[in-house]
C-alpha cells in the first residue's frame, strides 16, 4: 500500500484516490471493490425503511396511516442524525471506559485525517465514511421495529422521543458489547448480521411497548380475541418484498467486504432461509386455520431472514433451509401465543423480530459447531435484560412526563385527524373498522 | 490464478478469500468484481417478483388481490427450494443422460470443495453458490408469468401444483437445452437471457392454462368482449417499474461477468428497446382505440423487454428501437388478437410474455447476421412443443386429480373472501365488479 | 494500458475485455469497477422515475391518476429516445459552434470504434456506453419535474409535446454550458450532480407551466386558499422513499468513478442533507400549522437532497446538515409563498426542485471556500434566464397551435375519465373532490 499521502477528506475538495501519478496497485483495486459493495449494501439497507414504513403501514387500518408514515419517515431521519451526533461513537468506543460494557469515541463524525481515514482505516476494506453510512442505515431499524408492536394507539411526539432516545444511547450501547469489542465478543458470543443486536433489540422495546401501552380499543373481548384486518395487503406485501430486498444488503453487507466466497454463501443461507420461512409459515397457519394467511405467509419470510441473520456466514445451506422453516412455524406460533395472553402487536412485530431474533442467535450455538450453545443464551438474556430494563424506564418516564397514549375518542376516529388532520385516502369512502 | 487451497465453503467457517498470506493478484481481484456484479444481478431479478405481484394484482379486481399475492410469494419460495432441491442440477446436469436431452447431476446443492467451488468453477468469473443463486432467481419467474394468466378463477392448491411441478421439472429440464449445453445450444440456437427460455416456457403454460380453464365469468358474451378493468393502476405502475429495473440484472447479468464492454452495451439494447416498446404500444392503441391507453403503454414497455431479451448483447442499439417498436405494436395486436379467439389473459401475460418471447427470439435470426433464422425458429419451435405438451399433461392432471376451477359462486364473490376469507382492503367501500 | 485492440462494439459481437491472450491488467480491472459502479448508478436514476410517478400521483387526486401515470411512463421512454436521437450530442457536443454556448455532435449514438470506446473513452473510468446511458436517464427527470406543477388541468397531448421538446433540445443545451465543458463552466460554475442543472431546469419550466396553465379549478377562492388534498399518501411516501434512494445513484453516480474517498463521502453528505431535510421541515411546519404535515415532511428530505446535489462532494457533513436543514424550512416556505400569490402547484415541485435547487446552488459559493458565490449566482441567472425564455416560448407556442388546458368540465370529472376514459381505481367507491 504505498500510495501517496491523501489530502483530508473534510477538506473542500476530496482528493481522488487515483489520482496520484503513481499506477493503481491491485489492493487499491480491491479496496475500491470491497468499498463500493459496502455502499451498495447501505442503499440495500436504506430501502429496508420504506420496507418497514409500507408492511406496517398495510397491516394497520386506513384511519391511521398518515400517523404510522410520518412515524417511519421521521425515525431515518431522527436515527441517522443521532448516530451521527453520537451513536457511532457509542457503538465503536475503540476502548471502553467502564469495563468493555460502555465506551464513547466523542461526539460527531470526525474522519481520521488523510490515508488514515480511507484506505487504512478497516484493513484497506472501505472508508471511514463508508464504515459509518453502513451502520447508520442500520441503527434507525430498531427503532422502527417498535413502531410496528405501539401502532394505532401511541401519541406520535411520545413515540418520537421514545425513538430518539432508544436510537441515539440504548442501540449502540448494547451493540458496542459484541459489535464494538465489548464483553460478549470477548467471550465469543456470535450475531452475525444482528438477529440479537438489531432485531431482538428492537423487538424487546416492542414488547415493552405493547404492554405498558395495553391493547387497541376493541382487540380483546371477554370471549376472545377479534382480528383487527390491514387496511391494504398489496402495500404490505411491497413491503416485504423490499424487505427481503435489502436484506442482500443487511446481511450481504455485514461480510465487511466483497469477498467472493462468504457474500455468495450468505446471499444462498439468506434467500434459502426466507423461502423455508414462507412454507414454515403457510404449513402451520394453513393446519391450524384451515386457510391460507396472507399475512402468515409474509411474516413467515421475515420470519426466516430475522432468523438466519446470526448466522447466515456459518451455517450451511441446508441448515438454513432447516432455521427458516421452524423460524415460519415460530412466528405463526408466536402470534396466537401473544394474541392469547392478550398482548396487542398490530403488525406481529414482537414475533418477527423478537422471537425469531432469539431463534435464530440460538440457532448458531445449535447448528453450527463453532460456537456455544450456552454463550449464545448469555447473549440473549443479556440483551434482553438491558433493552427491557431501559425500554421500561423510557417508557414510564414519557408517560409520566408527557403521557403516552391516545384519548380513546381519538384513537376511535383514527390518529391520522386526531393527531395530523389529514387523511390518507382522501376522497375514499372508507368504513371505519373497530 | 496462484492462491492457495481454501477450505471447503460449507463447513462452518467460510475462508476469506484474500486472508491469506499472499498478495491478490489481479485475477483474484477481478473475480471479485465479477461475482459481485452477479450478486447485484441477482438481487434485481429478485425484485421482479414483486414487480410480478403488484402488476399482476393491479390489474385485477380487488376481490381477488389477497390470492395473487398470496400466490406470488408462495411461488418465489417454491420456486427457490425446488431450484436448489433438483431444478439446478437438471438445467446445468454437467453430463447428459438422454443423447442431450436430458441429464440430472443429483439432488440438493453441492458445492465442490476447495478452490474449484471458488474461482476455479465458472472460469475465474464467480463462485458456485453466485451461479445458483443467480440461476435461481430466474426459475421462479416461468411460473409466475403463469400465474397472470389464470388469475381470477384458478384453485389455490392446484396452481400451487401446477406451478411446482413446472418449475421444479419443466423449465429446467427445457433450459438444459441451451443453458446446460444441450441440443439446441449445440444447433447454434441462440437465447441470450431467456425470450424463450424464461419468457416462453412460461407464456406457453400460460396459453395452456387459460384455455384449459376458460374464460372469467362475464368476460365474453355474444356481441363481444367486455373489459375487466384492473382494480390499481398505480400499483401496475409500480410493478411495470421494477420489472424493467429489475430487468437490468436480468440482462445485465446474463453477460456473465461484470465485463465492460458488453454490459454496458446490454444496459444500452434493454433500456431502448423498453423506451421504444412504450412509443409503439403508445402509437398503435391510441389509433386503434383513439385515446391513451396505460394499461397497453405499460404492456408496451414490457414488450420491448422481453423482445429484446434473446440479443440484447447482439442487436445495435439502432435495431434494439426497431425490435422493441415492433413488440410493442404486437403486444397490442396480440391483445386485441386474444380477446378476438376468447382466450382470457386477465393481465396480458400471453402476449407479453409468448409473444414477444417468439418475437425476440427470432429477431435474433433477423437483426444478427451471426445467427440462423431457421435454427431460431427451430428453437421456438422445440421449446413450444415440449410446454405445450408438458403444461397439457400437467393441468389435465390436476384437473381431473383435484379439480383447477373454483365454483363460479367463489368466482363471483372472489377468491379472496373465498380461499382466504381475507379482504385486501378491509374497511374500503369496493363494489363487486362482473 | 496494453489491451489487444478490440473489435467495434457496434457489430454483431461484444468482444469480451479480457478474453484477449494476455492477462488482466490493474488498471482494467479498476476500469471494470469503475464502470459498473456507474451502471448501478444508472440504475439506480432509472428507478427515480417510478419515485416521481408515485410521489406524483399519491399527491393529486383518484381522477387524475391515470393521466399521471400515462405522463410518468411516456416521459421516461420519449426522454431516452430524444437522447440517443439528439440529446446526448448536444449536452455533450466536443467542439462548440457558437462560442461554448452552443454545440452538436450529430445525431445518433455512435460509438468510438475498438478501444478508444472502451477504456480510452473516459479516461480508463467507463465505456461510451455508459456514459451515455447514465446520462440518458438523468435527462427525462427534467420534464418529469415539470409534469407535477401542471398536473389534473393539461392536456396530454400538449404535455407530451412540452416535455419532448424541452427535453430533447432545451436541457442538454443548458446543460453543455457546465458538463458539457462550455461557458459557465470556464467561469468555474459549480454544479456536482445537477441542483442548477437537472432540478432547477425543471423547476423554472415547472413555474412556468403553472402560471400559463393557471391554477386548478376551486383552489384558491376570495378569502383564501382550500387545499387540494392528495388521495393516496403511502403512494406519495412510496415516491419520496424511492426518490432518495435513487439518488444514491444519482449523486453516487456523479463522481464518474467508483473511488472510495469521494463516492462515500458522497453517500454520506447526501443521506445527512436528507434527514436534516426531514427536521428542518418538520420543525418549521409543526411550528406554523401546530400540526405534523405528513406531506412536508416528506417534500422536506427531498428538498434537502436537491440542496445537497450541487455540492455534495465539496460540502463538509456538517454544512451538509445545516443545507439539508435549511432547504426542509425553505421547501415549506416556499409552498406557502406559491399559495400566497396564487400560483397552483399541486406537489409542491417548483418548491422542492426551483427553490432547493437555487438553495444548493448558491450554498456551494457559501460553504465552499472553493467556489464564488458570484459565480454561483451567475449561474443560477443564466439558466433560469434561458430555462424561463424558453419554456415560456414553447408553452405559448403550444397554446397558440394545440391549446393547453383541457375543458373546465373534463376537469371536474377528471382527466383520467376525459382523456383516458379508464379508472385508476375501478371498483372503489370514490368521491369526488374539488
Amino acid at each position: 500500500m504505498k500510495l501517496k499521502i491523501l489530502t483530508i477528506l473534510m477538506c473542500v475538495s476530496v482528493n481522488n484516490l487515483f489520482a496520484s501519478d503513481i499506477s493503481s496497485t491491485t489492493d487499491q483495486v480491491l479496496f475500491t471493490i470491497n468499498n463500493i459493495w459496502m455502499l451498495i449494501a447501505t442503499f440495500l439497507v436504506f430501502i429496508m425503511h420504506l420496507g418497514f414504513a409500507t408492511l406496517e403501514s398495510g397491516l394497520t387500518r386506513a384511519k391511521n396511516t398518515v400517523n404510522i408514515l410520518f412515524k417511519n419517515i421521521s425515525i431515518i431521519a431522527i436515527g441517522l442524525l443521532t448516530y451521527a451526533i453520537c451513536g457511532f461513537n457509542l457503538m465503536y468506543p475503540g476502548e471502553f471506559l467502564l469495563g468493555n460494557y460502555f465506551g464513547f469515541a466523542g461526539w460527531g463524525i470526525t474522519n481520521p485525517p488523510g490515508i488514515d481515514g480511507l484506505v487504512g482505516y478497516a484493513d484497506g476494506a472501505y472508508t471511514y465514511f463508508t464504515d459509518f453510512i453502513f451502520q447508520a442505515m442500520f441503527a434507525a431499524t430498531a427503532a422502527t421495529i417498535v413502531s410496528g408492536a405501539v401502532a394505532e394507539r401511541i401519541r406520535l411526539s411520545s413515540f418520537l422521543v421514545f425513538s430518539t432516545i432508544y436510537v441515539a444511547f440504548i442501540y449502540p450501547i448494547a451493540g458496542s458489547w459484541k459489535w464494538g469489542g465489548g464483553w460478549l465478543d470477548q467471550l465469543g458470543f456470535y450475531d452475525f448480521a444482528g438477529s440479537t443486536l438489531v432485531h431482538s433489540v428492537g423487538g424487546w422495546a416492542a414488547l415493552v411497548g405493547a404492554v405498558v401501552l395495553g391493547p387497541r380499543v376493541g382487540k380483546f373481548h371477554k370471549n376472545g380475541t377479534i382480528p383487527i384486518m390491514g387496511h391494504n395487503l398489496p402495500l404490505a406485501t411491497i413491503g416485504v418484498f423490499l424487505l427481503w430486498f435489502g436484506w442482500y444488503g443487511f446481511n450481504g453487507g455485514s461480510v465487511l467486504s466483497a469477498d467472493p466466497g462468504p457474500v455468495s454463501f450468505v446471499f444462498v443461507t439468506t434467500t434459502l432461509a426466507a423461502a423455508a420461512g414462507v412454507v414454515g409459515a403457510m404449513t402451520v397457519s394453513w393446519s391450524i386455520s384451515k386457510k391460507p394467511d396472507l399475512t402468515m405467509v409474509l411474516n413467515g419470510s421475515l420470519a426466516g431472514l430475522v432468523g438466519i441473520t446470526a448466522g447466515a456466514d456459518v451455517i450451511t445451506p441446508m441448515y438454513a433451509v432447516v432455521i427458516g422453516f421452524i423460524a415460519g412455524l415460530l412466528v405463526v406460533l408466536s402470534v396466537l401465543f401473544f394474541d392469547r395472553i392478550r398482548i396487542d402487536d398490530p403488525v406481529g412485530a414482537i414475533s418477527v423480530h423478537l422471537t425469531c431474533g432469539i431463534w435464530g442467535t440460538l440457532a448458531v450455538g445449535i447448528f453450527s459447531s463453532e460456537y456455544s450453545f450456552l454463550t449464545q443464551l448469555l447473549g440473549v438474556v443479556s440483551f434482553g435484560s438491558f433493552c427491557l430494563v431501559s425500554a421500561l424506564v423510557i417508557f414510564y418516564g414519557i408517560k409520566m412526563i408527557m403521557g403516552l397514549r391516545v384519548s380513546e375518542e381519538e384513537e376511535m376516529i383514527g390518529l391520522d385527524l386526531g393527531e395530523h388532520e389529514m387523511e390518507a385516502y382522501a376522497g375514499f369512502q372508507i368504513f371505519t373498522v373497530e
